[in-house]
């Protein structure tokens, strides 16, 4: 399995937009998620830190629903970059997309002490709006899966400043 | 607006299921929500960190999800409890739930730097499931709304040793 995104679309965001605490490239106490392309679907891959434990041994629930979350943002962004001919490292910023829902059905407990790996496969439902399903797995066995509906991030997302 | 939970449900657990990230008074990293009654209505309150943030100014939507899914879960404790006569402060170990789905519909960019006033309905589907309907507010402003159905923690989720 390879555990690590090269190319990730967070490195794309444009400065002003890569503050977020999941995924935000400039948010130094953050999780730094790194979401790219592997074939036709998205990943990300994320080894949960020992506090972020539900019970001892199994990893929080709230971390899995923003790797979620988060994912959902960035493969969207991925696909309408794609879809635009453009891929991660080609050195044009990416578009920014916000979560306009999240679903998460929670499947196992998930084992603390492995890597996650999050897969997940984009619809377009709008050009402005995509849909992600994904799946988390860990070691191979599938713990969780959600569903993000991801929207361009509307004016109204920028601080007045 | 009360912005403290002076009984919490989270001081109930037994020390062996004190330890999310989110809500485990043993988690000395963890967010620590405390999640009580208001009348008929479960309350949770928190303040996001300065890193908390989705862009500069608006709060981390991950945060969110993960507030709800332990305000979830701590109001269907709560619930149960109060079913069997029993409430926090009355020394009794409550029963403990896990998230099987948790879904957040993001309404508005919610805004950093207030304390966010979690609000919930609880509703009996099984006597071991229960449903947990949410709404976040931010300076009395409705943010995002949620729903968890949360299930009491199976045996599966004890860590073998």
């Amino acid at each position: 399995m390879e555990e690590k995104v090269i190319k990730a679309i967070q490195d794309e965001y444009p400065d002003d937009f890569a503050w977020c605490y999941g995924c935000g490239r400039l948010n130094e106490a953050g999780h730094h998620f790194r979401t790219g392309w592997e074939g036709d679907t998205t990943v990300t891959f994320y080894s949960p830190k020992p506090e972020h434990t539900a019970l001892p041994g199994f990893v929080y629930g709230g971390l899995i629903a923003s790797l979620i979350d988060c994912h959902g943002t960035g493969s969207a962004a991925l696909a309408l970059h794609r879809k635009n001919g453009i891929e991660p490292g080609d050195g044009k910023d990416a578009p920014r997309f916000v979560t306009a829902s999240l679903n998460v059905n929670f499947l196992k407990p998930t084992p603390h002490g492995v890597t996650l790996k999050v897969v997940g496969r984009v619809e377009e439902i709008h050009p402005k709006k995509f849909k992600v399903v994904t799946e988390v797995f860990a070691n191979d066995i599938q713990c969780a899966s959600g569903e993000v509906v991801a929207v361009v991030m509307p004016s109204s997302f920028i601080k007045e400043s």
